[in-house]
C-alpha cells in the first residue's frame, strides 16, 4: 500500500498507524462516522479506538463518546464500541445487536432521526458540536479531492463540520468507483436555499468528489479490508407471495391509468421482501424502471444488468459478496447506471414529492386502522430505527408498507389493534401488504380501513380476534371515529399478556435482528 | 346584483337561484367545495341542498354526497348537510359540531388527510372521481376568468378536476381582493413535475385568476352573504405565558446563531395561542418578519399593519369582523404584503423545507417522549382534524407545538405519559410549550425528552404522577430505550380511569370545539 492511493503529496506525510489515529480521539467527543447499511464505514479506527476505550475503563478512567453515522454500519464500528461501553450517545440509526443490547438496557442514549433531517440539524447547530470526522474514502486525488467510498450516507456533512478529519483509505474498494458519485454543494441554510434541480432519477448535479480542507485533516490511515456483505437469502414463500401482491397492485394502477407503464422511481427497504418485489419485477410486464431510493440492493443490480431498469439512485450499496463481485467486475458498464448521493439528497423530501416515489418500507407491526411501528417492540424496546421509511413514506406518490402477517413461527400477529409505538400514522400509510393479500387503504375511513386490513392481510389463525374486538369496539367505544377499547387495546390479543411466552420471546428478540426476528 | 360582478356575457346567462343549482347535485355525486376556515366557502347552494336532500329523506329515498373542501367551513354548509344526514364521506378536515356529533356516532364517513396531499390524491384518482364543483368567487372577468375569494384551498383543483361546476358569486367578498391572489398552475402528476419556484415567502409564481372551462359551468347563482367571522378573544392568562416562553426561545436562538435576526418564516395553526404568540412578536425585538402560512390571522394581520412584518403568504383569512373591517377598508395597501395560494402551495413540503419554516402549531395531548395527538379524544372521537400541521412540522426547520398543561378546568392533564392517538411521531416534534414553560427536545434520547417534558411542561398537579409513572417504567419497563408500562399507560393517570367525571367530561366534550375545550 503506502500511498498508491494517496496522490496528493502533502496528505501522504499524514499516514499513520490506525492506533495512533484513534489516540486522537478523546472522551467526550462527537464524532461522524461514515458507513450506510454495512458499506464504506471506517474499517480500522473505531475497532483501535474501542480497545483505547477499553484500557482508559480498565484504569478507572471513564472514556465515552458520540457516534454519529450515517445509517447502520458494522460490528468493527458499532459493535466494537458498545461492546467496550464506550458510546453516550448514538445518531441517527444502527442495527448492531450489541448496540441494541446496551440501548435497550439503558446503558446508551439513542436519538432515532429521519434520516433526511441529520444533515439539516448538524448544519442548524442542533445536535451540538461535531468534533471529529472519521471517514472511509476510496482514494485521494493529485488536488486533494477525496474519491467516495461505497457509500456517502453524511460524508459531505462530517468533512464539512468536523473540527478534525481522520480519513481511512481503503484500498480493497475498487477505484471504479470514481465517477459514480453526485456529491451535491448546493445545499445551504434557511434563508439561503434554492431548489434541488433533480427533475429525473438520473440527474447528476454535482461532483464526483468530496471536497476537503486540507488543513483539518489530522490523519490518514491506509486499509485494505472488506465491506460488510451478508450472503444472499433466496426469497422464501412468503416473500414471494407478498411480492406477488406488490406486482398485481402495481399492474392494476398502470390498468388503472393511475401509474405510468414504467411505474415511477421505486424505493424499496432492506431485506428479504425487498429482493423478493425486485426478483419479481425481473419476470414482471414493467419495461424501463428506475430507482430513487437509499440503499441499492442485490435485487436491483439485477434488475439493471438485465436491462429492466435503466437507472439507480441510492446513497449505499448492500449487496452480497456475489453480488459485489458482479458489481466490481463490470463496474465500468454499471457507471452510467448508479448514482450515489448525499443521504440529505438521496432522502430529500422535495426530489421525492417530486419524482412521485413509490415507497415500500417494512414495519414490526401495523394496526387494523393503519399505523405502523416501525421501531420498537411491545413499545418499548428499540429494534433498529426509522432510518429514511419516514422521508419516503410521507412524500411518496405511493406509500407501502410490507411484512409477513405474523411472527415467531405464528405465535405472534403483526396486524394489532391498536400499534405500541407509532411511526408512521394513518396519515401516511396507503398500502398494507402481506403474504395474506393487499389492503389498499386510500380513500377510506379509519372503519373501512379496519375492515380491510382484518380481511386482507391478517393470518387466518388471528383474524377471528381481530375481528371480535373491532366489532366489540364498534360497539363500546365511547367515539367511533377509530373505535377501540383502551382498556385492552394492548392486552387482548393471544400473542400479549394472555400468551406469556410469546411474549418473553418478543422481549428476547429485541436482541436479534429485526429480518432474522420475523421468521 | 342581477351580473354586476359577471362581466362576461355568456356566463350571465347561466345565474339561477341556489335551489335550481342545487337540484342538479344527485345522491352519491362527489361534490368539491370552495372553504377553509370559514372563509370562502359558497353561502346558499349548500343550505338549499340540504333542503333538497332532507325532502328526498322524507320521501323515504335517501340522499347522501361526498363533501371534499379546503378544510373548515361554517354551519351553512358543514352544519346543515350534517343535520340533515346528507353526508356519506366528509374530507379532508373539519370542525363543525353536528358534523363532528354524526362521525363519532359513526354515522358519518370522514377522512382526516394531510391538507397538502389532497389535491395529489384527487389529480391521482386516488379519492374516486369528482363529479361537481361549488366554489365562492369574487367575480367573473370579461373574458371568463375567476376572481378568488377569501380562501382558496383547492378550488383549483375542484374546478380543474370537477366534470361540472357551479360557481357562487357574492358580492359582499371585496373586488379589491382582486390581484392578491397567486394561483400556480405549474404542478404535475409525476413524472412530470419541477421544481416549485418559489424561493422566499413573497415570490408570486402563478396568475391572480383561476381559469374555467366555461363548457363546465352549469350553474351561477349570486349571493352576497358574510364569511363566518369569528368574535377576536383577547389572549388569556395561559395564552400569554406560552407566547412569552416562545419568544424567550425564538430570541435564545438567534442569540446561538441558530437563526437570522428576522426568524424564518412563521407558520401558525389558529387559536387564542397562535395570536397572543403574534401579539407577542408585536412588542418584540424582532424586525422584517415574514410568514408562511395557512391561515393569516388578526394577531398576524396586525404585524403587517405596524410593519413588523413585511409579507405573509396563505391560502385564507380567519378573521374578526373588526380586523376584516380593517383590511377591507385597506387592502389596496395590504395587497402587495399578502398573497393567498392554493393549499397545495401554501402546505407543500418542497417549499416549507426550503424556506425553513418555524411551525408552531396546538395540539391535544403530549406524551413525555414527544409524540403528538392532534385530532382524537381519547384515542377514539375525532375533534377536527390534522388538517396541515402534519405537512408543516415533518418539514420545518423548528417544529414547536403548543397547549395549556391542563384542561377542563385543570382535572384533566394535557401531558401524559402515551397519548391515545399519534398524529405527529417523536421523530417530528422538537419543541413542546405549555403555560407552565418549554421543553427544547432537540438532541435528545426518549429518557432525556421525558425528563425535559415533564419538567418543563406538566403542570404541578400532575408532575408527581408523571414521574412515579416514568421512574416506575424506567425500572420496570422490558425495554428501556422508551420505558413504558403498557399495561397502565393510558390509564394510570388521575384524569383517565380514576376520574371518571373527567374521562365523561372527555367523551361529551367532543362535541366542542378544541379551543373551547381546552378552558
Amino acid at each position: 500500500m503506502s500511498g498508491t492511493r494517496i496522490l496528493n503529496a502533502a496528505m501522504r506525510s499524514k499516514i499513520m498507524s490506525a492506533e495512533q489515529a484513534a489516540a486522537l480521539i478523546q472522551s467526550g467527543m462527537n464524532v461522524g462516522m461514515s458507513g450506510f447499511t454495512g458499506a464504506g464505514y471506517p474499517k480500522v479506527v473505531p475497532a483501535a479506538l474501542a480497545k483505547h476505550i477499553m484500557d482508559s475503563n480498565l484504569n478507572g478512567k471513564k472514556f465515552k463518546i458520540g457516534v454519529w453515522t450515517g445509517a447502520s454500519t458494522a460490528p468493527e464500528l458499532d459493535g466494537a464500541l458498545a461492546m467496550v461501553d464506550g458510546v453516550e450517545m448514538r445518531l441517527p440509526y444502527q442495527s448492531d445487536p450489541t448496540c441494541r443490547k446496551r440501548i435497550n438496557a439503558g446503558e446508551m442514549e439513542y436519538i432515532d432521526i429521519h434520516l433526511s433531517h441529520v444533515s439539516q440539524f448538524v448544519w442548524g447547530g442542533f445536535l451540538g458540536k461535531l468534533d471529529v470526522a472519521v471517514v472511509e474514502v476510496a482514494g485521494i486525488t493529485e488536488d486533494g479531492k477525496l474519491i467516495p467510498s461505497s457509500s456517502v450516507g453524511n460524508n459531505k456533512t462530517w468533512l464539512d463540520q468536523a473540527d478534525k478529519i481522520i480519513l481511512e483509505v481503503n484500498s480493497w474498494q475498487s477505484l471504479d468507483l470514481e465517477g459514480m458519485h453526485d456529491i451535491y454543494y448546493g445545499t445551504a441554510l434557511p434563508p439561503h436555499r434554492k431548489p434541488i434541480p433533480i427533475i429525473r432519477t438520473e440527474d447528476r448535479i454535482g461532483q464526483p468528489y468530496f471536497n476537503v480542507d486540507p488543513s483539518k485533516i489530522i490523519a490518514i490511515v491506509e486499509t485494505n479490508k472488506p465491506d460488510r456483505n451478508s450472503a444472499f437469502t433466496p426469497p422464501d414463500a412468503n416473500s414471494k407471495l407478498i411480492a406477488g401482491h406488490i406486482l398485481d397492485f402495481l399492474q392494476h394502477e398502470v390498468k388503472m391509468g393511475r401509474l405510468p407503464t414504467n411505474l415511477l422511481p421505486l424505493q424499496s427497504g432492506v431485506g428479504n421482501v425487498a429482493n423478493a418485489v425486485m426478483a419479481g419485477l425481473k419476470d414482471g410486464p414493467f419495461e424501463n424502471l428506475t430507482a430513487y431510493t437509499e440503499v441499492l440492493q442485490d435485487g436491483m443490480l439485477e434488475l439493471l444488468k438485465c436491462g429492466k431498469m435503466t437507472c439507480a439512485s441510492a446513497t449505499s450499496f448492500s449487496l452480497s459478496p456475489e453480488a459485489l463481485a458482479d458489481l466490481t467486475a463490470n463496474l465500468k458498464d454499471f457507471k452510467n447506471k448508479i448514482i450515489l448521493r448525499p443521504q440529505e439528497i438521496s432522502n430529500h423530501p422535495e426530489v421525492i414529492r417530486r419524482l412521485g416515489v413509490i415507497a415500500m418500507n417494512g414495519l414490526i407491526e401495523a394496526d387494523i386502522y393503519g399505523n405502523v411501528n416501525s421501531t420498537h417492540i411491545m413499545g418499548t424496546s428499540i429494534m433498529n430505527g426509522i432510518g429514511g421509511s419516514g422521508d419516503f413514506a410521507r412524500n411518496a406518490f405511493i406509500s407501502m408498507f410490507m411484512t409477513p402477517s405474523s411472527a415467531k413461527g405464528g405465535t405472534i400477529s403483526c396486524i394489532v389493534p391498536m400499534v405500541s409505538h407509532v411511526d408512521h400514522t394513518e396519515h401516511d400509510v396507503q398500502v398494507i401488504v402481506t403474504e395474506q393479500g393487499l389492503a389498499d387503504l386510500r380513500g377510506l375511513s379509519p372503519k373501512a380501513r379496519a375492515k380491510v386490513v382484518i380481511e386482507k392481510c391478517a393470518h387466518p389463525n388471528f383474524k377471528p380476534a381481530l375481528q371480535e374486538y373491532y366489532e366489540r369496539s364498534l360497539r363500546y367505544s365511547p367515539g367511533r371515529h377509530t373505535p377501540h377499547l383502551l382498556d385492552e387495546a394492548f392486552t387482548f390479543m393471544p400473542n400479549w399478556m394472555a400468551n406469556k411466552a410469546a411474549r418473553e420471546a418478543w422481549r428476547d428478540d429485541s436482541l436479534v435482528q429485526a429480518d432474522a426476528w420475523k421468521k
